[in-house]
This record gives structure tokens, C-alpha cells and sequence, in this order.
């Protein structure tokens, strides 16, 4: 009965919802894949992870955000396999897939660099259960510390955060926060004063795509509030009892935060494609797979290039515009028009730091620190969370936490080691 | 330094929350014990298993709860072992903890009364985890229905519930909104209507404590509203397939939800004393363990007895007025008063059984059902929420979904089968 073409889309991160909504009055049906069954906003986990947030409130159902798509449809499962010739995917759940036009858009996970220690020891802040693992984590070093301060000089109150881009900032901030205005009256009768935050970064800037003066702000207040920031150097070797360092400095610590890199999801070796850097795919300007114009990938996979020739960053703002892109090429092919090339409008940049502290950069060179910086990041952030019940929800959350300087979410909620349930019907 | 007495409490429950409140401006320092860092407002569990709340609005920091209370602590830890004659606790976390009075809150856990299989098979509701693992698991079911409609014929969207007590009554009317009117619209081309809601209670009425015209209304909406209730009829086997009931009906079924019964904490063993029907301890009239006037046993433990020396229910009210009893018992104790017997003043039950329908039996022979009973629901477990925030958030989720059939909580999050994190600095 289907005539329509069939998109597959896969990768319900920013790049894939942009192009399913895009696809929404277009001549095809959708079919969007994903190996959860919800959006992850991903630029909020940190908050997630130090209870400031609800995962709700920085997710939601695929299915949800669909509702009103006739178009559309959805499909839980990771892919396995593509077969471009045959133009069909195959996937832990259920049959393989066709398609007529494809779009890859899978998103990145974090890269250890080989370093060391780091893939066993370190924690990771890249999923939704992630960054609730973390939250588990930081809480129960306070907890087994109260219990037996002796473990504070082994470390448990040590928390070592690698990478001082916008995620290991925004992590320090609330982390620093969470500690000294929370757990501190949660502790009376701990030294919480002895807690450290180390964050160490590479490059002798914090926030390097960022402008000096926001790079000087964000340090400043970072220092200002408590945060050990080590420029100029890095991880030479994670374990269980801590880090070792460039400098050769060693910190005992059991909280080992990686926010230092991602590398592409490892779609190359499924697409029998040698990756660039960083499992990054190269793309024609128009965003398609070289060879397969009914192929298009998008978002963190992507080497999609600049004016200058230059990789686009693996930033929200790229995917959403490369996920309308490809959308719009699809609608242009099925039209029997021609193609035309991606051109990424740069939106600014902005970082949070903590309570009214925030660094945000627009175009034409306009640039806001501090309180009024801070303001504008609560304003995008929330305008641009999926679905209203969402941004109301997350706004009473912030202005709650602003005011009292509480987290509603401080538990210490780990899957419980007993008996499984029962399975679900399918390996899903 | 320390020269009050100190009261160990163990359970942060309803009880062991309202005797340590109570104990605010006692001449004693106060210390709760639980393996939780939080407590959790059982009530409310089915909700966060039908994806209508989230875990941090039925569930609350302890240390949170008692921050401006100065002769509180609180240890998170399992009781491993009592010595009465020593009086102390051993603990998996820490050293030892004595005590000059113990309160024992250690709340119930579930009972399947050795019916064959259901210990393995099946899904339990008694903890935060359970909750969420049941709604990964219901979730699960339609992902894989809808990848696989076969797996429909195998009873994959057959939910059978054992016990029509409130909590089997009120997840059974959750849980056909939830079908009803969100997964009917999540899964556009699944036959939604083939899912079934099966309950199954032993006697010839549902919510047994209540006036026959409660238990009739409650019995008329759920049918109307398409669950499936099955009176007089017990199960007597449960498996990976289904269950097999009393009457030798077998129903396919991968969702067997037990709410059927619960047997208190496996404290007489601690205790080396021989415990009544359920495991509940008899106590004496002041609650005091017998021979033992430093302890106190509450809430779901206890075996305490109304007027006509029946054992009182094991309700929230119990625990929380048995917590107050103890307290005041303490205080009396402490001051050289003697103590006096514990009464129970009974305020009366309540169950909903979905949107606009509930039943509320109140002193003095007040009854109401439908829309007003669920108001009244509705306000009473808003007003004992614990926690202005809590209150809030509850209230707007809940205003929500009224007017909008949606629920914002239906993400299937599961921990990742992968590295564990770091491990606490202690096991906890």
C-alpha cells in the first residue's frame, strides 16, 4: 500500500529530530531508529548529574514529540549492519530496514585517547544513565566519607574533572555549587571545607573556541568559587586510586570525571568507509556520502567543512542545521531538483559557569559575562528544551534551586542487585 | 563530648520519619538508619511505575528533610545484626552504633506465599527501583509488540495484577489510562486494543477493608473502564509464559505484578525472637518490645493490637502515629514518667481507582466516591507529600496530564550494561 519513499533516519539526537520535523510535509514516510526511546538534551546532563535536574525534564519520548506526525514513525533498536547496495539496515530488534534515502545521524561518544586507565576507571558524562550514575556516585562518596572519614584522605572527596571545554566548565560550576551550598548542610559533621575540584585542562585557555575575555571570566570565576584549574596540563594515567599527571603531580581520587573528548559513533566501520579524524566521515558539500546521493550524514559523524575548509565543531547548533539540510536535499531529489551545497550560520556560543555566571558570544563580535551572560543561557536553554511541560518544569526546578539553594534530587538511586524482571519480549 | 542519650531509629518509612520529628526537642541526639538516602512515599509507587511522576516527587533526602533539626544524623547502611544485652547495631557500613532507647520502622517487604514461581517470575512494587523497573518493563513490551505484533499472541501486552487491594486497584486503573490514552497514541500502528488488564483477587470483593458500596464502585469503574477483574479466583502458579490460576484458567502474560501481600522486615531473626503471622513481632501496649523497654517496634513490625485485640492494618497511619507513640514514650522514660499504651485513631481509607474516580471512608461512617472521593484524594496526598517542592511539582505534573492525557515520564531508562562506575569508597 506504501508508495511513498521511505527516509530512514538514524539517531534521535538534535540532527535527527531536525530532519524528521523537517520532513513533516514532505512526499515520504519516516522512519526515525534510535536504541533508546527518548531525545536526550544533552547540553544539561551535567546538571542531571548534580541533581539540579530530573531526567524527564531533559528528556523525552521519541513517540511524544511525534505525536501529531502522520508521517512518522519509530522503530527501538541499534544498528548492526548497512548494506548500502541493497539499501537496507540491519538492527538488534526485530527485521532489517529499507530505505530510499538515508540519514545518519548517530551522535559521538566519549574518546579516551588511549589514554591509560581512563576507558576502565574514569567516569564517563555522555548518556542520560550516565550522568545519573555520576549523581550516585558523588552522593556516596559523601555518605561512605561521613561514615568513615578516614577515606577523605584517600580521596573519596577528591573529584578530578579532565577537560576544561563548555562541559568540564559547566560540571566544575555545578559541581563546586552542589558541594559547598548543599552537601555542606547535608554533612554537618563533615569536613566538606577538605572536598577539592580539580579541573584539568590541556591548553593553556579554559573554553578554547571561545573568546579571551570570555576564556579570563570563565577561569576567574572558576578560580573565584573554589575550582583548582590546572591549565597547560594533562592525564598521563587513570586508576582506581587517582590520576597521574603531565607535571607528573599525582591526586588521589575515586572520581575521575572525562569531559576531554568524543569521537564519531564507529559508523565508518559499518559503512566499510576509512574515517578521518576522530571517526569523523567526509562528506560532499552537500552533506551526502561520497558515491551514494541518497546518503546523508549529519551532526557529529559528519566532517562536514567550513568557508575555510576547517571541520565544523561536533556542537548542537551544526547538527539541527545539517539535519534541516539534508531534509530539504531529500525533498529536492524527490522534486527532481538539483542539490545544493550546506552553509552553517554560526549562532554564537555560550557556557554557563554556575550561578549567575555565564559567558555567551553572538555574531557581530556581541559578548555577555556574568549575570546578564547567565540570563540569556537560562533563556535559549529553555526555549529550546523539547516540549512545554518540559520547560515549565525545568524553569520551577531552577528558580526553586536560585532561591533556596536546594536540589530536590539527591538520591542515591541504584538499580537494586536482585533478581532481574522478567525479560522484555524482544532483545530491545 | 555527647551526653544525651541517644535514640537509634532504624527505617526512614513513615514511622521511623515521625518519630524522629517528634524527637526534634527531645533531650536526645537522634539517629536514623536506612539503606536508602532517602525516603519514599510508597503510596505513590504505582504512579511512577504508570510514567505519571517521576522518582524525586515521591521520594525525598532524608538529610534534606531534617537540615534544621540539630539533634539529628543519619547513616545510610543495612542492619546486619542486634544485641539487646550490648545494646547495639551492627551495620554493612561503618562500626558498630549503640543505643540508650532503639525504634525498630523497618517497614514490610512482599510476601508471595510460596506460590510457585512468583518469587522468580514475577514484577514486585514495593521499592523506588521496582517502581521504575516496571515501567522499563511495560514500555518495553509495546517497543518489542511493535517491532514484533506476534509477540502480542504470546501475551505480550497482557498485564495480569495479583491482589485488588489499593495498590492493586489503583495501579489497574493507572495503568489502562496509561494504554488507553498515551500508548494508544505512542504506537499509531499497533493494535493498542488487544492489550489486556487482568485482575485477579482471592476473595468475592476487591479492597477488602472497605464499606461494600466502595468496594461495588470500585469493582463498576474498573470494569467500565476495561480491566478485566477476576473474583474468587487465586493464582497458583506463576512463569516465564503466564500464570495458571485457581480456576485453571492460563493466561499468556510476560507482566505479572504482584500487589497481592507483604511480610514485615526479617527483624525477629535479628532479634532471635519468634515472630507472628507475616513476621510482625508482638508488642507490648506501649509498643515496647517485651522484656525490652529501651525498644520500640512500629509501624509494619509491630504487631500492635486495636481495641478488640486484632492487629492494626499495616498502613501509612499505623506507622505514623505508632512513630509518635514512641517518641512521646521516650520522652516519658527520660523524664521518669511512666509510659502509656498506644491508640490508634483510625481517619479512615482511601483508593483511586483513575482520573475522576476514587473511593475515601472517613470516621463517623462518611463516605465518598467518584470525582469528590478523588479530590479528595487527590488534596490529602498532596498536603502529605513531603516537602513544599515536592507538593508543587506533583500538583503541576498531575494538572497536566488531567488536561492533556500525556505523561511526560515514559522514558525507558535502563542502566547500561557496561563498565560499572568506581565503586563507593565503602560498600554501601
Amino acid at each position: 500500500m506504501e508508495t511513498r519513499p521511505r527516509v530512514v533516519l538514524v539517531g534521535a539526537g538534535f540532527g535527527g529530530l531536525a530532519a524528521a520535523r523537517k520532513l513533516r510535509r514532505a512526499p515520504v514516510s519516516v522512519l526515525l531508529i534510535d536504541k533508546n526511546n527518548f531525545h536526550t538534551f544533552q547540553p544539561l546532563l551535567y546538571q542531571v548529574a548534580t541533581a539540579g535536574l530530573e531526567p524527564s525534564e531533559i528528556a523525552h519520548a521519541v513517540r511524544g514529540i511525534f505525536h501529531s506526525q502522520k508521517n512518522f514513525d519509530f522503530r527501538l533498536g541499534e544498528v548492526t549492519g548497512i548494506d548500502l547496495a541493497a539499501r537496507t539496515l540491519s538492527l538488534t530488534t526485530g527485521e532489517p530496514v529499507s530505505w530510499e534515502f538515508l540519514i545518519l545521524a548517530p551522535g559521538a561518544t566519549n574518546n579516551d585517547f588511549g589514554i591509560p586507565g581512563v576507558a576502565e576507571h574514569a567516569i564517563f558524562l555522555k548518556t542520560l544513565q550516565d550522568a545519573l550514575a555520576l549523581r550516585n556516585h558523588v552522593i556516596a562518596q559523601f555518605e561512605a566519607a561521613n561514615v568513615d572519614p578516614s577515606l577523605i584522605e584517600q580521596g573519596a572527596l577528591n573529584f578530578v574533572l579532565i577537560g576544561g571545554g563548555a562541559t568540564g566548565v559547566e560540571m566544575a560550576g555545578a559541581l563546586i555549587e552542589l558541594i559547598g551550598q548543599v552537601l555542606r548542610r547535608d554533612y554537618p559533621h563533615l569536613p566538606v571545607d577538605l572536598a577539592k575540584i580539580i579541573l584539568v585542562e590541556r591548553s593553556p585557555e579554559l573554553l578554547t573556541p571561545f573568546h579571551p575575555k570570555s576564556q579570563r571570566h570563565a577561569l576567574a570565576v572558576l578560580r573565584e568559587r573554589g575550582v583548582d584549574v590546572r591549565l597547560n596540563e594533562s592525564i598521563v594515567q587513570a586508576s582506581a586510586e587517582g590520576v597521574k599527571l603531565g607535571s607528573g603531580l599525582e591526586i588521589r581520587s575515586r572520581s575521575v570525571i572525562w569531559t576531554a573528548g568524543i569521537k564519531a559513533m564507529p559508523f565508518a566501520e559499518l559503512l566499510g568507509v576509512t574515517p578521518g579524524r576522530g571517526g569523523r566521515l567526509a562528506v560532499e558539500p552537500d552533506l551526502s556520502l561520497p558515491g551514494h546521493p541518497e546518503v546523508f550524514v549529519i551532526g557529529d559523524l559528519a566532517a562536514a567543512l567550513d568557508k575555510e575548509g576547517k571541520p565544523l565543531a561536533q556542537v548542537a547548533q551544526v547538527a539541527i542545521q545539517g539535519g534541516h539540510h539534508a531534509a530539504r536535499q531529500i525533498a529536492n531529489r524527490i522534486a527532481g531538483r538539483p542539490t545544493v551545497p550546506f552553509r552553517y550560520f554560526d549562532p554564537g556560543v555560550m557556557a554557563t559557569i554556575g550561578r549567575n555566571a555565564a559567558v555567551a558570544e553572538f555574531p557581530i563580535g556581541l559578548r555577555f559575562t556574568g549575570r546578564i551572560g547567565w540570563l540569556m543561557w537560562l533563556f535559549l536553554h529553555l526555549m529550546t528544551l523539547v516540549g512545554f511541560r518540559n520547560r515549565l518544569s525545568v524553569f520551577l526546578n531552577w528558580t526553586w534551586s536560585y532561591f533556596t539553594w536546594d536540589r530536590s534530587a539527591r538520591l542515591i538511586l541504584e538499580p537494586e542487585e536482585k533478581k532481574e524482571p522478567p525479560p522484555a519480549a524482544a532483545p530491545v
